[in-house]
């Protein structure tokens, strides 16, 4: 008989001792977990703080007895494995509410601690009391009953990635007036600047103060008073620190397990250590990315559950390769859903991968029923392999349908141009009879088949003020809306009798709003013998990314 | 210069005169509608009718003046087509509002002239003024202002096909009792028949009077009364007629171009038929199956769309292979939504393939987050290469979002048990951290590696009736509120300690609420020894099925 010892009881422990016993009647299963609950709704914290989830108990997915009963598992909460001797092949275990330690044997371990919040030694910090991080029920519990209590009327939420987005929104939900500090020039880190830029603007008309480029230098009169980088001072009566994560491998480096040098467990794709018999799983381990093929760090809930099944079948016998993290999330931001996967421009820039992007901004449904609202969509490919690389959208509706649609078209090797072969459902109510997924693949065709020449909304201001001719295809009343300073308005409608004002010796720069008018006019353009080129995305993209840069 | 002429300008023949004219500027093309309207929003017109859409004009997407600005088109409205002279290459078109007749020479022509509604000649029809179909906005003007005009208490629809349902659904929006007739014993012939109860089960609720295995005889008192096939006689004011609809070939046929017996046009992959320089689209063409690789008609806007410009792509010297149609649908059916892809079991039986079933309900979203509900999701694949065949869902949340990625998952080739890998957004408010289309996946694999055979809800009764051992795993409360006859109930909780009560010598049958409790207790029986069967989609598959047969 086995003995299998598992280190952490959230998602990818708890699936993976389940899994096991499914697998095997016999094995001894010893789940560890340092806190009080198992397999709780991590990321449903913020909504109980922001009271969208009315219950406590909906956080407690599964409960001690409950998978103790129904898996044969020997569950034990609040004790800590401290200390792993892999050569004597035995645990040291604590027991957090009497201190007392004891030893178990084991035939294999599996580590799945997490990943803890990063708490950077703020000066002053030490004498705050109404400053947060959050990541399990009991934070959950200090932060309501803070909020229960204590009526906070301003809060800051340092961090604007997933978790900050999140408080940000639920403290708002209850009433709070929120300021969100972010270091980098924009919020969600798995976005470009552009795409960002439609959250900032949403952030911004639900009345949180966003500064950008600024961070923390001290907190002053406990936690009263933050000083910025910027030396600004900003006042609050809360706190959220959510600036990122680290991987939980102290344990295991303590175990002479091999970690990465920025901390996260190495494994191998059968997700086995560098110790025999000891595997790790979630997020704290480093995972290699499925498009990159190189080894990083994405901590999410959906790759933890996987693995936690896959280590149960490799320990039990299978042989199941992990071919590892695409990095496919999701954000609910008040009425916005966020979406990525894959990897970004910046990403690829930095990379300097040749890649293509396409912008469009497509309604989530046929505009002639009720309902519908835009989505923007940012897709990226290889230049040379039409390989899909990664994919950003942002919208009220139908944000999630189209990138898990990406999502799968990735996985299943599609090119960027087979998107606009997908058979996808349709009815008025959900979509159109051309799926915004559908719409990048025809893009890519136009821009691959040498239809259609497209630039950035970044590489526009260069171009204009080197002299470029730069034509707003919109009507006059849009162009009189606002417009791309050096731009000249000729719509659509009169371009083919204008093209003889046009010097055809020269590059033509167009773009309308979308995109969809400036690729019309650019097939006019070159079907009469001028190089044309389109403002992927339109002045949609080009407005909304300079007025929140 | 190049002359082409399109006969038929709504979904493809409108699609591709646009693309004819981006790829060129200099073809001279022709598009003949014989209605008034060219491009109307033909998925749109039930709505306009239930008042959901409220302005007519949303109904014309594209306008003729539009249209032939923009792409400096010759467009032709109330002009028919009437004649095809493929030896002379020309054509002679009839104008509908003077009658005068005239000749057009071509070099190419597509066809896309749809299909129209199939109305069988029943006795006393011709006497009845009450009696409608729907195709266009002529006919959705006639059926509004009946509808405005009579204010008709009382509505039968015949044919529960997306039509019928739609229509159904939009005539209760203006308060009207309505009777559905059909035909066969299930509405939505893409569904099976347990998906299909569910329908029915909403269609009740909605006070929906279904009238199922019954069919037409004759028409009485002017079409205030129906005799049915079954002698039930019925009455209504207003009777919509949406039985199905027949490809538009008699144009073709009559120029000689090969159409299927069942009276599609046929064509090869790039759309061409047996005349040369004569092309053919959308709903009036036999298409090839994308899974079953043979012959068949699936009228469906997105095809038509994407066949729209892939002609005019070939016409003009592409060589783009149409790979077949997937038949994805969708349609609105009150709250619910009810999506398919693929084939499904009915036809799978009929061709004797080797398939395996798989039914879950899981919910939309993480059941912690309010808002969530259930979706019924059934997947087909087959046994021997593990292709995915077919897909159904019904729910009211979610339901276009996992076909569509069933769908793309088809066409990126991915086994069954590659669902399990795909890697979904997921947040609370938008899916699981195991989205339902990866529980397909994990199901799958337990079925794949021998760790649960399951069987269907309509094999249930046969082996009770012969004596074999079925289990309800479910607790004493659920059971209590109803459980298959014959059942015996040992919870998944007792289930451990009351082995010893089992003969091991016979195959144990299981069933639970879903299907998951019943897989949990086939892994403990078969871990024991025994040989454990579930049944698949559990009480929920089984008692929708029997009760609405």
């Amino acid at each position: 008989m086995k003995k299998i010892i598992i280190v952490g009881g959230v998602a990818g422990g708890a699936t993976a001792a389940a899994r096991l016993r499914r697998l095997n009647e016999d094995a001894e299963i010893i789940l560890f977990e340092r806190g009080e609950h198992i397999s709780f709704a991590n990321c449903g914290l913020p909504y109980y703080i922001g009271e969208t989830i009315k219950q406590r108990e909906k956080l407690l997915v599964q409960t001690v007895e409950g998978m103790t009963n129904r898996f044969q598992l020997d569950i034990r909460t609040q004790t800590e494995v401290v200390k792993i001797n892999p050569i004597e092949k035995v645990i040291e275990a604590k027991n957090l509410k009497t201190g007392v330690k004891y030893v178990e044997s084991y035939d294999t371990i599996i580590l799945s601690p997490g990943a803890s919040p990063i708490i950077p030694s703020f000066n002053g910090l030490e004498k705050a009391n109404n400053v947060f991080t959050l990541r399990n029920i009991p934070d959950t519990d200090r932060i309501k009953s803070f909020v229960d209590t204590n009526k906070p009327q301003k809060a800051t939420v340092v961090g604007g990635g997933f978790i900050g987005l999140e408080m940000a929104e639920n403290l708002v939900e209850r009433g709070i007036e929120v300021t969100l500090v972010e270091m980098a020039d924009q919020v969600m880190a798995p976005l470009d600047k552009e795409m960002a830029a439609i959250v900032h603007e949403h952030l911004f008309e639900h009345g949180i103060q966003l500064l950008l480029k600024d961070g923390v230098k001290a907190f002053h009169e406990n936690g009263q008073k933050i000083e910025l980088n910027s030396g600004k001072i900003i006042g609050q009566d809360i706190v959220i620190l959510s600036i990122g994560v680290k991987p939980e491998s102290k344990l295991a480096k303590e175990a002479n397990i091999a970690v990465h040098e920025r901390g996260g467990i190495l494994v191998n794709e059968y997700f086995e250590t560098s110790q025999k018999d000891i595997y790790a799983i979630g997020d704290a381990i480093v995972i290699n990315d499925y498009i990159a093929k190189e080894e990083t760090f994405i901590p999410l809930a959906g790759p933890a559950n996987r693995q936690g099944r896959m280590v149960a079948n490799n320990i039990l016998g299978k042989k199941e390769p992990y071919l590892g993290t695409l990095g496919s999330g999701i954000a609910k931001v008040f009425e916005l859903s966020v979406a990525t996967t894959g990897l970004n421009e910046k990403v690829l820039q930095s990379k300097n991968k040749e890649y293509e992007v396409i912008h469009i901004h497509p309604a989530s449904h046929a505009t002639y029923y009720p309902g519908a609202t835009p989505i923007s969509l940012k897709v990226l490919y290889d230049k040379n392999t039409l390989n899909i690389l990664g994919a950003q959208a942002v919208g009220k509706n139908g944000v999630d349908k189209r990138m898990d649609v990406i999502a799968t078209a990735i996985r299943g090797n599609l090119s960027i141009l087979e998107l606009a072969e997908l058979e996808l459902t349709y009815a008025p109510p959900f979509s159109s009879a051309k799926d915004p997924v559908n719409m990048v693949g025809y893009v890519a065709s136009n821009i691959i088949d040498d239809e259609m020449e497209t630039i950035q909304w970044y590489e526009v201001d260069e171009l204009v003020n080197n002299g470029a001719t730069l034509i707003d295809v919109r009507e006059k009343e849009e162009f009189a809306n606002g417009a791309i300073e050096g731009a000249v308005n000729i719509s659509l409608t009169e371009l083919r009798n204008k093209l003889p004002e046009l010097d055809s010796t020269r590059p033509v720069y167009v773009h309308c709003q979308v995109g969809l008018r400036g690729y019309l006019a650019c097939r006019i353009l070159k079907n009469h013998g001028y190089q044309a080129i389109n403002v992927d995305g339109g002045y949609k993209t080009y407005e909304l990314a300079k007025r929140w840069k």
